[in-house]
């Protein structure tokens, strides 16, 4: 019998004061909810997920370069480091794994400087401005593409 | 009884020919094959999907003007006219419906020209790189969208 | 006698729904009574105007061709493909008349992205922000120029 | 019985010896031509109108301070200060009338330093390439406007 | 008894008017003297011409993918839609072709926005300046590329 | 007995109508209300204080001009001037004095032209968006400095 | 009785060893001579701080975080941070409060990539250059602020 | 008898204070001194010299204006207002008269923003680093060319 | 009896070892096998050609300008010096003969900086990607000009 | 008797998994055998070594600190973050030692932003593409560096 | 008795062909000419000329190196090397001599890419546009500058 | 028996001065120095060296074309050629040969047109910095690459 698939869920800074940053922006979800139901959904498919949440660069190219080896696939809301981290980049391209990259809100509509996104250039897959419910898809793009291996 | 949620399937140019087309960059589906599978998706969901597919800027625009009392929702995929058509993109904020932008490959990854795309700036949600299935996941997010409202 | 002279009324995509799009930007009027008004102008000006709408590029550079040798001036509102289109640029050039380009709305206050227009570069005279009225101004001003010849 | 709408009519460095400079671009109107044609349109639409020229930046900003509270509406050709002058920007949105910034020449056929008016950013409408009949649209325009509110 | 080559002669935007237009620029020579000229040496060379011109961007894109699989080489001369058109391009590839680009006049030479060429990225040669003879030179190259696979 | 430190307090254009102008960003103090704060500030730190305010470019050069010698530091306000005046700033260099430049609103916050000042370049300290009281603190500031030397 | 306004001073990467580093531009008190000199005169003005400094930006971003609710108001140094995280800029946002910017030097006059700072735009006042002084006058513009809600 | 060649000497902001202004980069010569200079040039040369300095743009180009009809030729160092002063550009293209454009600094080794000046544009020559000698120079350049007509 | 034209061939730097140096970009013929199939197409065009080859900018900028009176037309492939020599783009200039610029790659598929050339500012044509025919095409352009003079 | 020079080596973001990641752009050897390696040649050259290693920009700046007095030189790979971070480019001004900047890849053959590097403005030497000898030479040209003090 | 001072006049690429090339823009003046013109002055200031011409870059490093310890000063119109040759700057340096730049045209009314000179950011004076009068003028700033010394 | 790794040692414009030229940046030793040091190091590695200097860019390109099949490796100072040869960089790929790029002083703590090297996108390693010993690690370097292949 073979094992599920793992998908580790990374969330980088500021995400975790999530519902009550910024609500008319990001929703009034708290991170512990956008889990339970990415957890939900991931037991739907048959999926096993975990999570990791981080303000720290370093602590976000830790939890990346473990997964090589633990995990099937990475799902990851770099938030504010999407634009300024070479070293998240360079430990997606380490892992050699599928990776969904997510956002909140849409980044296209806010500021110039939103608009790159260092991890976009070595992610599988990119979704911007679906809220929490993008989670969720990001889960199933990868449950996917994992069993398609 | 309320009616079911109507989603415009939106193609833009040279997606007609899917399937042949740099098929390791696009994949093996064809259009129909596309097209029959977001239907499969939209009845599970229990929504209606109607399709257009252009290569002229002009019809794209009018079809996008009549979806506005026509339809509930619009899905587009506008391909090479992402980067360089304004006009679809008033003709979709004309339209005041949730839209949900979709492109096959990941945009980011491939010529500087095509990391900009004029419809981003009036989409609700953008996803690049998850291939005919993004085209599901973009029909469910409407379902939703549309349904909370 | 002679005859009086003719004015080619070119405008481009989106306008035909004029009216109900983005009023607070571009105003109440539909484009029926918009042409009313200026065809009134035209009238106390001793000139005639034939109007074209489209949302094609090809049409409006069809449209523009043939006003060489059937029109003697030409008041244009390229709408959106002010930014992206060189086509109707070179047809206006090739038409070799008088050309008045016209804004609704002073597209020097909106993104970026509209504040250079390809057609700008071969207009005689360019009026941005005066809304309906900018139409009627810009007859006048063809008028003008057609009876100093 | 309401008191008729007072215009200023504004008109930046250079702009004294009309006539004299550069005829081929100006045309030979000098200014005292050009403010009588003014002045002939404004009585046929019962508006009046006031002049002011100067070569100083400063006394500019001082007319159009003063325009406050005296004027209605403000007509500005801000000739070479168009692509220098934030103080007269500032002046203009402090004095919260209609403005309609008008140039002679068509600013988008000269240099690339002549396409950037930072007037253009606070006006409510541009005219360039009308030559001395782009005055008199102008204060049809503001007349109108003013009359509207 | 082999098959003689076939190329598709493709002519962009505002090349119907050719021999009218510009003719400093472009030559008195008409889209049909063209045409004639690019059959004799066609019939010189053993190879089969068709011709397809429009103004519309979309009608090229559909001539353009129509192409493969009755058509062994693209003659092409996108005219205005080599600066703005990404579809054409996209179209291009798609055919899996031999591509030879045409201009009439040297784009180097004139405005800096026509320096660009999206087409050039996918062409197998550019060729600019060379005035109708160019069509000429385009057809014997293409026709010795196809005769040499 | 040692003379009291002289400071010359500078605004530019369109200062002189605070209060009224844009008051939500500005502030509702007027210029003299603003200037008796900072004199009430100065006699409280000891320090003389002397005002010059000039819409005029030119009168500001001559002002600073005349500080060399006769005043010991400039506070300045150069407003729209920071953003298009080479000259203030050669005027500053010359006086050879401590400079504070000190903008009521915080101009990084604003459209991009604001976000650069010809004179935070020979300046020793900058302030945005203090509000009146940061013309108070570029007093103390520069009281401190004066007294240091 | 209402309780004292409280502080966040937070102080980025390198200012741990102020006092030793480059001390012709950064001048030579410690971090300790500086924290106890913003110490006494919020004691003056009636306020209480707290200090924190790291070389982290993880930790500079929990920090922030747990300023919302903890403090009234944040005066910070962003340092090198500044120019290159926009964790701090959204953790900045979330925390809703007040925050004055300070900077020892004056970046303006440094290095090109020191003259944009992403913290400027969320900050609602920014000084830089006056040197230890500089925290003092964020205090007090801090205290005024916060005792003016 | 001829009239002697008659050259307006104009000197922009700042150059009222020359000598003691930043001696190492501008000398120690006054303005009165340079005047001398040139004039004792211009007395050796057979031609007459007027002089006219002001910090004001507008002032200057009052001078200019004049100068059509009034003098043969134009020596000027228009200071800072090279760099920002379109309205002096436009006062000499007005003057037709020869402009020698003069600098006492290599401009070209000093900040960026000095390199681009409005007035070459403009000028016939521009010399740049000469010192006060650069003066005499322009003037025997202006003699020989207006006697050369 | 007239003498035929003259073509003088000019092949820039690593020309010289063409045939060994990347031949899946350059081909696999040499200079020598270059020149002679020139020479046969020359012969059969009843024109006379010359060739030169140098790695020196300088020798190239020789040749050209002898070229002027001792030939009736240039074909040159500048190679490197294409993107970095404005004394080649000079000398042709001085030649005032036809000039056609032949490169073997399409440059416009290559590094960003090979996409710019200063001698197609220059020439009357340009040709890239066709290869060694390109060379013949380039003759028979120079000899049917030179012919229609 | 004097004591050798102590080297700090420090290695940046994703070296620790050297070795596995992208073993043709890295190459096979690990960290462990990479500090073999270094330390090594450092007792053949006589000179200590200490490394350290971290993913944390934070933990790199705390690193480099301590060097001062406690190293004679710095020999740095800041990989990712050589391209976004200013505070080890601080932290290393203020270690005031020679620094010795090496990269394994030739990061100039690379992704447009792996070619700026904030520490190459204030290393003394900068080493790339020369893989784990790279380090060994860094080492002697420290040694050498040190020993000529 | 000291010895006349030595100036080095060193004429860039196509000015050996001067008088013929382009005679509206460089005049009819030959090379002979302008250093006959150029040796009379000399004479009359009682310096000595020496000239070299090259079409090679290399060969004026060669005279321009030799002339440190040969010469006192150079003159040089570096022509079309002055926007793209490094090389000469560098030898400009070591030679550590005073060096007057100069063009026969206005540099900055000719293309973009002629208003950068590499040369300009190592000469003392800069002189564009005085035609071969230039010459005489910089060998008089020479001889003057020579003799401060 | 093996013959022993020959080395191609070349140095651009000015180094032939090395020594005399900017001593406090490129050091006293001259460039027999520096040959004399590279050659004892090539000795006690065991590889033959030998050595080119030339001010001619056309010489450089000679000499590096002759290395392919007489050399093994080359070792480069462009000098000012790094950032203007395409031809040098054409012939180091056509070489096909390991190259090591190295420059005496730190071209990025230099002027920023000293920061780009067209020899580095062909160059396997580049070192700047170093000085003369900067020369024997290339050496070093080569050697090891060559004995590895």
């Amino acid at each position: 019998m073979t094992q599920p698939a793992r998908i580790l869920v990374v969330n980088g800074p500021n995400l975790n004061v999530l519902g009550t940053r910024n609500p008319e922006v990001y929703g009034a979800e708290t991170l512990a909810d956008l889990e339970a139901r990415v957890r939900r959904r991931a037991e739907a498919l048959g999926v096993e997920v975990e999570f990791v949440q981080s303000n720290h660069e370093g602590e976000l190219v830790d939890a990346i370069q473990r997964a090589r080896g633990e995990a099937d696939g990475i799902l990851i809301n770099p938030a504010a480091y999407s634009h300024t981290s070479v070293a998240i980049r360079d430990a997606l391209e380490y892992a050699e794994l599928p990776v969904f990259e997510v956002h909140l809100s849409n980044i296209h509509r806010r500021e110039e400087f939103r608009h790159r996104s260092f991890v976009s250039g070595v992610a599988d897959a990119v979704l911007a401005g679906a809220g929490p419910l993008g989670y969720e898809l990001g889960v199933e793009w990868l449950a996917e593409r994992i069993a398609a291996r």
